[in-house]
């Protein structure tokens, strides 16, 4: 299953049902995605954004977890092979999720740094403030520059958020660590490939976005395609080579590995197209949700967010029930409840029941919506004061350098 | 230097002298080790006990810090070799600090689990967790109750408050996260070799701690030197094997590999004997202080514990300026403040000032001493906030598997 917004929904929902529910994952926490690139930035903890799927699921009677790693799925005999054995179902609800798409790009995957999980969030954190203290060592200008020089690539949300909250972290936070830096040896860069950032929102928010980025002393590039990434030089498509120590894949996302080894017809990004009623064609006791699935809406596919993980699941809850239950099934209906961005203090863009905000009330309802959303009273205890700390005293507490 | 108790006092004695002070050290925080089984047990976040070194000495204009690695110090010329460089000082205080002793047991090296650095509590912390994660997949009852043993080695402060803090994790929190778990099936043994546990105690309160463990179900062992461990069973000297999966080893500790590679005369514990004053004989302008140092108090070593560190680093301090200035240095007197261990919820045991506190008074006592210890304010409010809400709520945070 997968222990994601998704499937910790459909257990959930799952709770009355006369159904026993085993949930699966290779973690043992569920993780509040949206909020991981402060974790990058140092300005949450791990430990402030995840929590332990037995303590959230802890009074559920019908439920059990096991954290196995799921290698395979036998759907003849409706089995699934782990690293802890084999584990037979009567329905299954895959909810895998996505993992970072380099679309083919090699030395990007191998030298550049996703963000999907919390090890991808603690990299991304040791390897910028590392970037900081080698810098502060180096005795060549080019070679300094090279390191203080910090990419982050796709202008989706998640690269907006990040190239915002690193700016953010460097200066108001790090220029205070390093009295000795010069903040003009600095550069972040946003490439984008296409003319716009942000693509999903409406006009005037996307140039609210850009210029918010512009102040914080973001250079944004339209049109920049990556080619090739060696750890030390950055290729675009147009041949222009830009020295930079960071590269930030914030550029793409698929479904994970385990979707090609189904043996399923995937469509884009490595998704299995499912049936209106999230079915699998042919296995109606197999129901795919997340950014597993396939689905579109007029056309366009549903993006990979965790709204359309968490409807899917409550769609599958009751589409088991009804099964058990004899009755016809439901087809699933996406309610798009509209985008947030957030770009730094007091700015973000908000597309939500129609309305278009930008600056401090986007930045309000940003803040208020993430918290609500966030697991556990105590997560959003310490994330609230985390964010106040942070805020009237520019400092993030997370700079550690943790190693291995 | 390094950037523990004592490098970090030496730094911020020496901010009114007429010298530059440059600290370094491999991290780029410093640990407040104390606490250190905290994270261990899931109780605390390493950020919350840890501050970079750059924002705790911020103000001071004559400091300045490097994220490196000393890997040889050329006491002729003067100068440090490093992973980025030589660095050529006037003044060379050496504060390296301790690493765990295995006394040459290289399968307990190789398979158990020390306890001195972040790494270290978070892969105590992620065995421990996975352990029981495993146990449940378990279907032998004699692997199972094997995954379930837990044994911490040394019958010292940091071996009691482990094993007391990982009873309390196992018997009032992780027992709500599996409700299918046998209580019976989980076994913590503390084995120590001599015939006392907090040798360095008095009677009344090595009894009070021995009672505290006993009613915590820690089974202690005297006399039980451990001979042999291969990851799945462990053998003592007597003989006696016993099965279990995890092995803490809290029996001793030694000066870092550093002080072996200087050609230095060390004496116990790979510790560099030094002068009345501190200096190393034949080199008045390098110092040792902290666990990398060797000094005796009628006879006995001094123990190492931070207090005689930063006690030392106090009387270095001095000990540089007086030179500057000419004049005779001052020798070492280390005042012994006393000793505190905690077992757990509203018991420790307290010898301090003369005064022999045990049970609720001593554990009172023991929290106002560390928090106040806590470098920073906002460390301060997160681990007592931490604190307050696992001791009403019986919780832990941090029950985060996280992998690489």
């Amino acid at each position: 299953m997968g222990a994601g917004f998704g499937g910790l929904r459909v257990a959930r929902a799952l709770r009355r049902a006369p159904v026993q529910v085993i949930l699966l994952d290779r973690n043992n926490y569920h993780l509040f995605q949206p909020l991981l690139y402060q974790v990058a930035t140092a300005g949450l903890e791990p430990e402030q954004i995840a929590k332990p799927v037995r303590s959230i699921l802890r009074g559920q009677k019908n439920f059990d977890f096991r954290m196995v790693e799921v290698t395979a799925v036998d759907l003849v005999q409706r089995r699934l092979e782990t690293n802890a054995g084999p584990i037979a179902y009567d329905f299954l609800v895959l909810a895998p999720g996505g993992e970072t798409n380099f679309f083919g790009l090699e030395t990007v995957a191998k030298h550049g740094l996703g963000l999907k999980d919390i090890p991808d969030a603690v990299a991304i954190r040791n390897h910028v403030l590392t970037c900081f203290e080698q810098a502060m060592l180096e005795a060549d200008p080019e070679q300094r520059r090279a390191r203080l020089t910090f990419i982050v690539v796709g202008g989706g949300p998640t690269g907006v958020e990040m190239a915002g909250a690193l700016s953010e972290l460097i200066r108001l936070v790090l220029v205070k660590d390093y009295p000795r830096l010069n903040i003009k040896d600095v550069r972040i860069l946003l490439l984008e490939a296409t003319d716009r950032l942000l693509a999903a929102m409406p006009e005037r928010l996307r140039e609210a976005a850009g210029k918010t980025l512009w102040r914080k002393y973001v250079e944004v590039r339209f049109g920049a395609t990556v080619a090739d990434y060696d750890g030390i030089r950055i290729r675009l498509k147009s041949g222009e080579i830009i020295p930079a120590h960071t590269v930030i894949w914030a550029a793409g996302a698929r479904a994970t590995g385990l979707n090609d080894r189904l043996g399923l017809a995937t469509a884009r990004q490595g998704r299995i197209a499912v049936e209106p009623t999230l079915q699998v064609a042919g296995h109606p006791e197999v129901y795919v949700i997340g950014d597993a699935a396939y689905r579109e809406t007029n056309g366009v596919p549903l993006p990979m967010v965790a709204p359309v993980a968490i409807q899917m699941a409550e769609t599958v809850a009751r589409n088991i029930v009804r099964t058990l239950r004899g009755r016809p099934l439901r087809e699933f209906r996406y309610r798009d409840q509209g985008t947030l961005a957030t770009i730094g203090r007091n700015a973000a863009v908000a597309h939500v029941f129609g309305l278009q905000l930008s600056g401090f009330p986007a930045w309000v309802m940003w803040l208020v919506v993430h918290i609500i959303q966030l697991i556990g009273f105590r997560n959003k205890l310490f994330v609230l004061l985390n964010w106040a700390w942070d805020y009237f005293f520019y400092e993030r507490a997370a700079r550690l350098i943790t190693r291995d």
